[in-house]
């Protein structure tokens, strides 16, 4: 089959073997994949993972253990659990220390014609689910997260730092449960995605408000500098979720975090199924921030338009 | 009166004005001091402090504006809110960003002969209480705010970073609630303290088990060493609870938070009646932190022994 497979240097489109499912896993032609940030940090070097690149996806089952699953389209989690360890039987399989990780650690990705996935990792899409919404299941899980992690209270003001690709759905998330929103950003376009909604947003350049206003802080932008300017947003006592993942250490006094007993609440992967709920109900429409569709074969044009800063989710049809 | 004063170089034991009252203020002889690590970073220039050091004490109300503090022997709250801001009216006067703290920030300490205070921070002390447990009522408030802001779990095994003065007292907190504490430090005789108390210890030299073994872990080193083993220690999705300040920047990527969803919580000032109830009823009894108890005029062999690596508590004597 055809797959994008990165050896540690170079993205390229080669021939790969197919893949075979293993007991209790299920055969996916994939249908579609999403380019996630994750994704270009691997081709930097994060994680230092080779293999076939990708890990937000739909595709349709060919192979599986229960026939129930034969020719439905489906989700897929990433963090692939042992399901024999003190985590795993703790409820807490993403965090399982023997897990592998869907294109990011030691497991072949999406990008290619087909994957196979343990069944259980599996999430069926409703049918009349247009793709260009349910692309956005695994994204959608992870701006989940955060609610399940703080409860947002009615009298919060919630600042949410970042207009990307998952700052856009988390803003969305958030808007479900309250008003008291505010998003920074640094393109206007973007941001005017979610004024549509009817949700507040201020470029960075006129933000003033710096002062320890808000009781709850989304860091989302991939940045130190929105760490920074999290800790000097957020409210004695507030709380700061972090959702960025990036390479690099900067300077850093915990004091701070003390002196204003302040809670950081580090945040990753999320609930598929309240993913598919939100998008089958309606209540998220993620469409509009599809940048492009692109086919495989043009995986190239697609990982350039990916990169440019204006670009929100590029989709490859495979 | 004679008063511990630092203009920002020396401390020196020198005459200073007496302190009037103002209105809603006792004015309170004070009768014991104790040297806190805050005290010690003041002197090497935190906080930018100038005036009478020294927050840890306790006293007796020689004027109030109510006549039934008259005579009383009290201990003192250190932050004195405005009582007219967003902060105070939430109930989040200890963060009130008007306020002063006793002997660390706008406002002159306790070591000294008398001190003033607002009344609604003076809590009086049981007749019957030893000044030797009494006087700890500060430091213990502030261990007591960790078990407010983090409910403990029966299931959680909870490691303590740190076998200093405030160490001690969260070691004797934690233990009233779980049996389940590990309490790392590098002092022998500090951690045969918390033997006797039947509290589980291991030296760091002793200490392998660093993989993410705990589901709460408190650090309370004051270093940063303490910060990175803390960060090895923590469960994912576990608890993160800092205790330390100390001057300083580290490098630091927040990515090892957010992957494994650790949430850290600043911690800092607690609650005073709580302190009270322990020490009162015995639950805590912290006499056998005292390392040394000198009269004010020998504050400079108090300092000294104050700053050795095996000394504890050291309290003035009025």
């Amino acid at each position: 089959m055809k797959a994008l497979y990165f050896d540690g240097k170079t993205l390229q489109l080669l021939k790969r073997p197919m893949p075979v499912p293993g007991e209790q896993e299920a055969l996916v032609k994939v249908l579609y994949s999403g380019i996630c940030n994750t994704d270009l940090e691997i081709l930097k070097g994060y994680m230092n993972f080779q293999g076939i690149i990708g890990h937000e996806f739909l595709g349709r089952v060919e192979q599986a253990p229960f026939p129930e699953f034969i020719g439905k389209t489906v989700a897929g989690e990433i963090n692939l659990a042992c399901g024999n360890c003190e985590y795993c039987f703790a409820g807490l399989g993403r965090h399982c220390p023997n897990r592998t990780v869907l294109g990011i650690q030691g497991k072949d990705g999406v990008m290619a014609e087909y994957v196979t996935l343990p069944v259980r990792y599996l999430h069926v899409i409703p049918p009349d689910l247009d793709f260009r919404k349910a692309i956005f299941t695994e994204p959608l899980a992870a701006a989940c997260e955060i609610p399940e992690q703080v409860d947002i209270l009615p009298e919060y003001r919630i600042l949410l730092i970042g207009d990307g690709k998952l700052a856009q759905l988390i803003a969305r998330v958030i808007s479900l449960r309250t008003s008291r929103l505010l998003v920074v950003g640094v393109h206007a376009g973007k941001l005017s995605l979610l004024q549509k909604l009817g949700i507040s947003t201020i470029l960075l350049q006129d933000f003033r408000d710096r002062d320890h206003s808000f009781q709850m802080v989304i860091e989302a932008t991939g940045s130190w500098d929105g760490w920074k300017l999290a800790l000097r947003s957020v409210r004695p006592r507030g709380f700061l979720v972090l959702k960025s993942t990036y390479a690099g250490e900067h300077p850093f006094n915990p004091a701070a975090l003390v002196i204003n007993e302040v809670t950081v609440i580090g945040s990753r992967c999320g609930p598929f199924k309240e993913a598919i709920y939100l998008l089958n109900k309606g209540l998220i429409n993620p469409a509009d921030l599809i940048t492009a569709c692109l086919p495989l074969p043009e995986w190239e044009k697609a990982f350039t338009v990916a990169r440019k800063p204006d670009s929100l989710k590029v989709i490859l049809e495979h």
